[in-house]
């Protein structure tokens, strides 16, 4: 592992700049002169602007997709929180490379490049060659008695996200969806969406990956207990600090995801979140940074009840709503070919001018 | 054009069979044994168990896609309820052989084979070889004088959805979206949807291809002297007679998609509807025969006020909200991809047991 660098967080709170707003405006031009009643294809007009925008007015080199998906395990399992055994988060892993999983299926379909990449998985993947090896650590510490990460580890997660976006710009990825993998990290997205939302943490916390009720129950008064230990008021930690959220009550996962939200911002890459977790990890990034919005996408509205929550701080409006609460990247990854319709609307559609059709009466 | 016979209607009622409950059961019992969460895709895992039901069992042979686009004309143009002009009915059909409309563009990226049928266009396009001729008359009759159809040309236009259904099925065509071009069919769509779920004019009719306010209330008020005319007490004239509803205030392109979503059911294929007019054809098709609904999607929800009442009557959730209120069965097309997902999900995912991953704790 690369050994965290100190000028990393200030690295990625630099150059990242927001697109031109010329590119929204000319494109919305062109959209009004296609053979349609104006605005009549909705949100594909809205994401085909942005696309334009992010792509600096030039739509004519094909969306170079991929998909990240980001394993580690999380300390506060131990405290009862999940339906599933640590040990799935080391057996998914192998599912992905086993290209049995719902990710593999989906991104094999839509085009998308899988990348698996352990950030931090409670076990020894050292003899398997397609993973992508950035552990920082095995797990991340329960967050129920201490800080999830220290500062190096934190540090460290974050470059391995902002790193891979990176290396995603120099293989000319344009359009990336941001996925994981980790039993126990929605326990990690209800405690830091109840901190950045300031909702209840029964309001934000949900069954995952299949909680009964009593189990739920358990859940929120741990999500509780851990907004208790680490931001009570004599904390002095507020949502106004999110790279310290991330550190305390984030996993590694989350802070991978944070930094590759950033590095892609960084490089005008458009990056799609996916559900409740790799949202979280947006809008930590989007609290770093507001400009990262500008490159951001959600892919879909998770069934878990504190997604919302986030695209609204976000301001995003979901592209699906169906309901899916199983991560991986999946809900990113299916809103891809609704982003490839609305840009092959755009390019291919005829004006009203070149089809010869009458305009509107008024 | 074939004359109709009057055993159209009969023939239309017959042999219409839901698919057999055993394949729901054994759908929803492969996607519990899948590496996820159970139920954690959401409604993808429906619309699998779905089609796996309407295919009978058997998914390995490829959905085979397609897309119906019925045009025509409507005489209620005649009183200004449409932001565009007749023309552009049309217009449209030349952009849409001219491969220059949206549908054109989704339709080829999604792989549905597009038929553009003619079907009461007022105009004469005997010239154009790759239009699909089945012209009733040359647009239906204004309903604010007088019934938009009679008898022989409903049976036509049924008649003509219904053997296309027909073709469809010989051609092993498995997924069809149903799609329309009709300047003033917001109109006739509007007094369906009130006649049938007893909403009042103003809740249920929009602005079309883009009316501003005065004119929509306009709108509303033709769409409330059609009502007046037709479905007052006294015309003895109800919700339960669809039939006679098509006739007198649907449309050529109307009455020709409720033959197909008939004719499809009962062929046992997957019909997706589209926006607001291409849902009032197949609303009416379900009040006709309930078991539609079995072999039916809804594609999307329309940004038009009144499909969510359609969709409520039909109890269908949509696929997309996208805000999309274009037609041409543009909103069908752009869910096929993510029932496709739904399929290979179902059909490629390991199980818990093949990959060997821990089930859940209780």
């Amino acid at each position: 592992m690369t050994v965290a660098s100190p000028a990393v967080l200030t690295e990625l709170l630099q150059d990242i700049v927001a697109p031109d707003p010329k590119w929204l405006k000319q494109a919305r031009a062109h959209l009004d002169s296609l053979t349609k009643p104006r605005g009549s294809l909705g949100r594909l007009e809205d994401i085909a602007a942005r696309m334009f925008a992010i792509r600096n007015g030039d739509l004519s080199v094909p969306l170079k997709r991929a998909v990240y998906v980001f394993a580690a395990d999380h300390g506060i399992v131990a405290e009862g929180v999940s339906a599933y055994p640590k040990e799935v988060t080391r057996q998914m892993v192998l599912n992905f490379l086993a290209i049995g999983a719902a990710i593999n299926v989906l991104a094999n379909l839509h085009q998308a490049e899988l990348t698996v990449v352990d950030v931090g998985v409670d076990a020894n993947f050292e003899q398997l060659p397609r993973l992508l090896h950035k552990k920082v650590r095995r797990g991340s510490r329960n967050m129920l008695h201490g800080d999830a990460m220290t500062e190096d580890e934190l540090n460290s997660a974050l470059q391995v996200g902002f790193e891979l976006a990176s290396a995603a710009h120099e293989q000319q990825q344009t359009l990336i969806a941001i996925g994981e993998m980790g039993i126990g990290n929605t326990t990690s997205a209800s405690v830091i969406t109840a901190v950045l939302t300031h909702q209840p943490a029964a309001t934000v916390t949900g069954k995952g990956t299949g909680l009964d009720q009593s189990a739920r129950d358990r859940k929120i008064s741990v999500v509780e207990a851990v907004i208790g230990k680490h931001f009570a008021l004599r904390s002095g930690i507020s949502a106004s600090d999110p790279i310290e959220i991330l550190r305390r009550v984030g996993g590694l996962e989350i802070a991978a995801m944070t930094g590759m939200v950033l590095g892609a911002a960084r490089h005008g890459i458009a990056a799609i979140a996916d559900g409740f977790i790799s949202t979280a990890a947006a809008t930590l990034a989007y609290a770093i940074n507001p400009t990262v919005k500008e490159y951001l996408f959600a892919g879909h509205r998770s069934d878990e009840p504190g997604h919302r929550f986030l695209l609204e701080y976000l301001g995003l409006d979901p592209i699906l709503d169906l309901e899916m609460r199983l991560g991986e990247g999946t809900g990113a990854v299916l809103a891809m070919p609704i982003i490839e319709s609305a840009l092959e609307v755009y390019k291919q559609m005829a004006t009203f001018a070149s089809a010869g059709i009458s305009g509107a009466l008024t």
